[in-house]
């Protein structure tokens, strides 16, 4: 196992700890927020907007990228960084997650001892998805961090799927990692994900059967549930030299909560979603820019807030857009909230370095 | 009648002419083409990229500031200038267009001798649009050119129609001009509009009803019919020195042919709009950017085009982003084709002083 990730610093009465990931296309500082760019952009936000607000790393969605515009287009346009403008690193998912979610949920499909069997939600075409397929993808859009396909269960499984999962977890994350280590380049990195449920003797045993798998540079917590003790547990399993990556997750108190646990990595569509519907980040609390007491504020969403929204508008301005329904409010918003959680991160990053992480963690 | 207006060059085998409006934001050289700023916003824009575009001048919808955020907000929260963050001139219109289009169309209302009883298309609320209600709204959100209120007819209507229209506009703005004499501040402009549909002596007698008014600093047409003999015809009644502005025209191709005819001054939904729809403009022709052969194109829309779309991304990202839906493709081909129109219109201005704007026409 190639050495890509380095600890900086550690909170002396939390688990939280600063860190350093490297990637081909430069370093990520941890803990650290990836906003989701899922069909190659994030969502409203022009490269150079990425560029300039202190952002790190994006997530891309193989599922919706390999319906559209197709992994082979990304790839003959010199991959997905190049495709999209963005230069710097990329960590992609399996498609796993947006697989299961229409077998689950729409019954468009079905789990096999290889792979997953299910009808898109674009056009109903049948696919197939297997442990290989998604690291083929994933190398073909020229990915940084890929994440091996894992079998998650919902969150009312019994233990028979439980086991199941992390039978299948297991199986997938090797042909996955064999795979990976005929095809990848040296400076690429792939992580495992650890399943197992809410029971714990599962998730440890899942953690044990990866590690011999491989051993990883870094492992993902599968869900569900993603409630604070299994979160700590599994957190805890994981080698300090590892980096632990909460997918899916969350909002800022979830994030600086998990950092205390010891995570490093958080990727969420929490804040451009909540942005889209006016709820604005700040750090002296949330604002819903629709309520009537905005209609004349000539005051910014956030004085110090060095986005396009805080530095040009008042929040009178940006409630007229959001209610007029133009466009360029769901812009500005989406801009300021992952402003907002750079700095946030960069805050609890600073935290962790100078010795205040806890008074930080108490505000929450 | 104060001097805002001069012509700086004139072409010699046409009736175009360079020449520069002085409004209390700046000068505005002409022929402009000015963006539809609706609800105080480029739909997709923020002020930032109408500064960085090279636009002179916005024009602002009253009717629908009037009903989103209202005039009161907008006077209360500094002027449309200080509330939209565009401190260059702004055009507003009447609101008699939409009021209009909603009476014709929809049958929401009725042209009284003294105004235009409506419903709005939002609420359904009544309301009754005057002369000096326009004015008094247009002062309101502190425009620097403003519109009399006229009373256009449909394209069918018969002589006795279009015998009111121009007696209508005439009482009109008077009743315009002197709210506007009363309450403006002295370096606001205030045009007319010249109705009498198709019918030449009717084209002639609402503009000399008007100068009786006036005279008038400049003129708008009034349509319909926006046809090339009556546009024509009727520029040649507007004196030389006088603004001669075609509300709602056109295309690239339309504006041109009209500043042949010696128009000065341009509004149109038609770059934002069809930006919308996935056609974009360049000095090569139309790109419809939703066609397959573009799916691998790497080159950008224009090559040698300054906007943020042409100088980072390729059509094939453009393209896909499209296709996708995703909202970034709208801002996108937004700036692109209004940097166009701006391009375009700055292509004319400079042919005419240099006189080579007959070869430039005879492209179009």
């Amino acid at each position: 196992m190639k050495k890509v990730f380095t600890v900086t610093s550690e909170d002396k009465t939390t688990r939280a700890r600063t860190g350093q990931i490297t990637t081909a296309q430069g370093p990520v500082l941890t803990p650290a927020f990836v906003p989701d760019a899922t069909l190659g952009v994030v969502k409203h936000l022009s490269s150079l907007e990425l560029k300039t607000m202190g952002l790190q790393m994006l997530l891309g969605n193989i599922y919706h990228l390999w319906l559209r515009p197709g992994v082979p287009v990304v790839k003959k346009m010199g991959g997905l960084h190049q495709f999209m403008d963005w230069h710097g690193p990329i960590i992609t998912d399996s498609g796993g997650f947006q697989v299961l979610s229409l077998v689950y949920k729409n019954k468009m499909g079905k789990v096999l001892a290889n792979g997953i069997k299910f009808k898109d939600h674009l056009t109903g075409t049948l696919h197939f998805l297997t442990p290989e397929k998604s690291i083929d993808m994933q190398l073909g859009v020229g990915s940084d961090i890929l994440m091996v396909l894992d079998y998650p269960v919902l969150e009312n499984s019994n233990l028979k799927d439980n086991k199941q999962s992390v039978k299948l977890t297991t199986a997938w994350a090797k042909e996955s990692k064999n795979y990976f280590d005929k095809h990848s380049r040296k400076d690429q990195i792939l992580m495992a994900i650890i399943q197992g449920a809410g029971n714990m003797p599962l998730r440890k045993q899942s953690f044990e059967e990866l590690e011999k798998v491989g051993p990883f540079p870094g492992y993902g917590f599968g869900g569900p549930p993603l409630n604070e003790k299994i979160l700590a547990y599994t957190a805890s399993l994981i080698p300090q030299d590892r980096i632990r990556y909460v997918m899916g997750g969350g909002t800022p108190r979830d994030i600086i909560k998990a950092v205390a646990m010891g995570w490093d990595l958080f990727d969420c569509v929490i804040p451009t979603r909540n942005a889209r519907h006016g709820l604005l980040y700040t750090f002296k609390g949330e604002v819903r820019i629709s309520q009537t007491k905005y209609k004349l504020d000539k005051k910014p969403i956030e004085a110090d807030c060095p986005c396009l929204a805080c530095q040009t508008y008042t929040k009178a301005y940006l409630r007229h857009l959001f209610k007029a329904k133009e466009p360029l409010a769901l812009r500005l918003f989406s801009l300021h909230n992952l402003t907002f959680y750079m700095r946030f991160m960069k805050r609890i990053r600073k935290s962790i370095e100078t010795e205040r992480f806890s008074a930080l963690l108490k505000n929450y």
